[in-house]
């Protein structure tokens, strides 16, 4: 296996979801005015708790030039450098106060730091072994019912999606007049993540959403197989804990099972095929008594 | 003739030019959500000045809503009810302060009511004469050098130039790295219309500027001709004064010249078909004359 190291330094940033709107205008040129940005790494990821966003500092800079013509001064935190997705995260300067949540004035924060730093065992290490270090926090996960698409799309059609991935993604959180049959259920989770970087796009999604793009744009794997998810961390991960893919991915690896990861700024979500979900679960819970004893 | 009085209570508003970026997300919404609003008259004109944006109380809730959620407490007035356009305005209920303008921290404002009542001569009764009243202000006249489509679009194909779309109309305000050839010159205007009443699309755009959308989708009339652009007012008008359209499409209309009109919070815009835009000119110069002595 090759590893490229990308140049990009980026920013992992969490929006409130009752302030994305005040978003709209930089994100959407971050999303399909590739022409007005020099942006080359972005990823919105949309959770039940927040939005997360990276972006290289090409696009923070667009991201901070709309966020300084608000009206009302909104705290952006100068400093606090993200790693890559899956990479081990750093500590942000601001180390203290919550993110997230449903600050109406100041939607914007970095991940907290929730606990102090650790041995690390880096993501890049994976295979080093299922115990990350001494007296790992083993984080509980949970599996929502939701069946997910891993999906891409020519860059070129995308303003074919357009309206309705700024529906998706801007709009959602809007009640619907009446609740559309297949709809989520409770036990399922909001989930939809975007990604596009050096002109490649990512696209997780619920297999209902789906249904709403037309079909003939998105492209998934040959075999086009759902993916379910196991979401891991009880409460907010702490950006300088090391460890915590690996004791998902160390097992998985192990089980011969594959697996699509998607930090966020405060859990972190691995996809696997639908038809390994049961034998995922029984080989987490197994890790899980294993590491707790 | 016949005439339909359309049901819609209309609102007339001036977004300030730095302001757009704040109200990107109640706009898309409104330009291309429709299942996501029950807004059925839509038009935003953007000028040199500001933005002026018609919606009916439908669209001004779903507007007002963004509003509200801002960080910032934004002055929205309350009244201020406007009516369709071409027809006369009425007075504001909130009769002074300026509008529009650079307030960062406002940019929502009524047409500001510069003068004080007159005599009306309605628009309805076009033919009347070309008298509107007596001693009507003869407003001074300008012709910009742009030469102007007319355009339609079949509302489903809307999102097929949904990002061409947006970025002109919410990113044309950053200056582009270099001055494209071909580019208006300084003899020219900033003006863009689009409108969605009842299911009906109509855009008034430069042809420079219809150069970046896909040439297949815009429809025109068979002629393809170009307009030219009388524009109406040295300083800004009042929504109280009555006949400042009379005072352009009666001496248009006994020169058999065909004129389309839009008002906008500051000013007046008359489109006249290229070949007769000096003839226009000379009947409109001779009005001034014949008015002012």
């Amino acid at each position: 296996m090759e590893l490229h190291i990308l140049e990009h330094r980026v920013r992992v940033l969490s929006l409130a979801r009752s302030g994305l709107w005040l978003y709209t205008h930089p994100l959407i040129k971050l999303l399909f005015l590739p022409r007005r940005s020099r942006c080359k790494f972005f990823s919105l990821t949309e959770t039940p708790e927040d939005y997360t966003l990276m972006v290289d500092e090409e696009g923070f800079k667009d991201e901070e030039t709309g966020t300084q013509r608000r009206a009302a001064p909104v705290g952006v935190p100068a400093s606090g450098r993200g790693h890559l997705a899956g990479a081990e995260r750093v500590v942000p300067q601001r180390s203290s106060g919550a993110s997230g949540g449903g600050h109406e004035d100041c939607p914007l924060g970095h991940r907290a730091a929730g606990r102090a730093p650790r041995v690390c065992a880096d993501a890049v290490h994976l295979p080093d072994g299922l115990h990350p270090g001494p007296n790992p926090t083993v984080h509980p996960i949970q599996s929502p019912q939701n069946r997910f698409c891993v999906l891409t799309l020519d860059p070129e059609t995308l303003p074919a999606i357009a309206t309705t991935l700024i529906d998706v993604l801007f709009y959602s959180h809007s009640a619907p007049k009446e609740a559309a049959p297949g709809e989520p259920g409770p036990s399922s989770i909001t989930f939809f993540a975007f990604s596009l970087i050096e002109g490649y796009i990512s696209i997780v999604m619920d297999a209902e959403t789906q249904k709403k793009f037309p079909s003939d744009l998105l492209l998934t794997s040959s075999s086009g197989e759902l993916w379910r998810m196991v979401r891991i961390g009880g409460q907010p991960l702490g950006f300088d804990e090391c460890g915590i893919v690996a004791q998902i991915a160390g097992p998985l690896a192990a089980a011969d099972i594959s697996a699509y990861y998607i930090s966020t700024f405060n859990f972190d979500h691995a996809l696997v095929p639908e038809d390994g979900i049961d034998s995922v679960i029984e080989v987490l819970q197994r890790r899980q008594e294993g590491l707790g004893s």
